[in-house]
């Protein structure tokens, strides 16, 4: 299984429209991300197929883990390093049964409930939140705060990926609540520099250890 | 695997709204299709997922082939009887791999050469069409006319299923022209009776023989 890393950068072309898929993967890679993960609702399947095979080769050459969200069939197609689910994506279980235990899969969840979920349902990290209030989904719901992100990471025996509202200023206080990385949207696809953006946060996770 | 039948309804709640998917796979198949095919572009994979096993289940006690357009990771979940890939969906020869033999993969064609296509990926039936012309699909293209159909049915050696602007009037001549069935999606979602109308079309077909 390839690493499930510290540093995610989900790709986007909705809330941006300056930059592409791969200008994103190579920038956030040059900048230091580990994680790279790909969510694209619209657009045909082959066109969707196409553009994650790309980012596929690209992550691949860095030793990136390449993480496609919700699509299995693309997920498959571009031999990605694993999937993200969300509560409303493809089921888990169905996933693991389809994928073995070698490619990664990531659930989300914005409460404890949900966090016990992808661990029964066999997910191998929890990307977690909205921690902070954040502006890149519209139906990201109330935000958890530190507090109910340090007893998710109590309970929950994976590494928990914190989203929603992470930026490099916050990053030292997620860290210190014991998640395992971060994982962005806007914080790097809406900044004037994508590439520095993903630095100043690939800084503040040094700075914070482990 | 299970037939690829000679009425195939695509159910269809984007043209029409006063349908649900399972409506209209009721209609269809208490008058006279033998497959449904599922085709929903929109909503979450976890919505589309749970109708298409309530079609899927709809099918099966009817002993109805149950058919989803485009999304592998759909067909995979619903256990659909197969999949129907256009030429932007997800790849026939990755599709045969991950289904194998036992299930059935459709392609669509619009050209003699895209039948040659369908044929060399391993595809067990070609959807072939528009042969006249139609209002269901935006990006249809060009009518390919009965002459056209009639050659493919002659160097394509699989079942061709004639699709775009088939009506209950104009079935005789697509039969005749060697067609093994026909697919519609109009000329049954958007009539004022779907069960009427797919009988009609059921009873065409009978009287056009084989």
């Amino acid at each position: 299984m390839k690493k499930i890393g510290r540093l995610h950068i989900l790709t986007d072309v909705v809330l941006q429209s300056r930059f592409s898929h791969l200008d994103l993967t190579g920038m956030a890679v040059s900048g230091g991300a580990d994680v790279i993960q790909f969510r694209q609702k619209s657009g045909s399947t082959r066109e969707v197929i196409e553009v994650a095979q790309q980012m596929k080769r690209m992550c691949a050459e860095s030793d990136v883990t390449f993480i496609v969200n919700d699509r299995m069939d693309v997920a498959i197609a571009a031999e990605a390093d694993g999937v993200h689910l969300g509560q409303d994506d493809f089921p888990i279980p169905l996933a693991r049964e389809m994928l073995g235990k070698d490619r990664i899969i990531g659930g989300s969840a914005a409460t404890m409930e949900e966090a016990r979920i992808c661990l029964s349902e066999g997910a191998d990290y929890v990307g977690f939140g909205p921690v902070f209030p954040t502006t890149s989904k519209d139906d990201a719901g109330p935000v958890s705060g530190i507090e109910i992100l340090k007893q998710v990471v109590k309970e929950i025996p994976l590494p928990i990926i914190a989203i929603g509202g992470v930026v490099a200023d916050n990053t030292p206080d997620v860290i210190q609540a014991g998640a395992r990385g971060i994982a962005v949207i806007s914080a790097v696809c809406c900044q004037e520099d994508p590439e520095q953006a993903t630095r100043d946060l690939y800084n503040a996770l040094q700075k914070s250890g482990s």
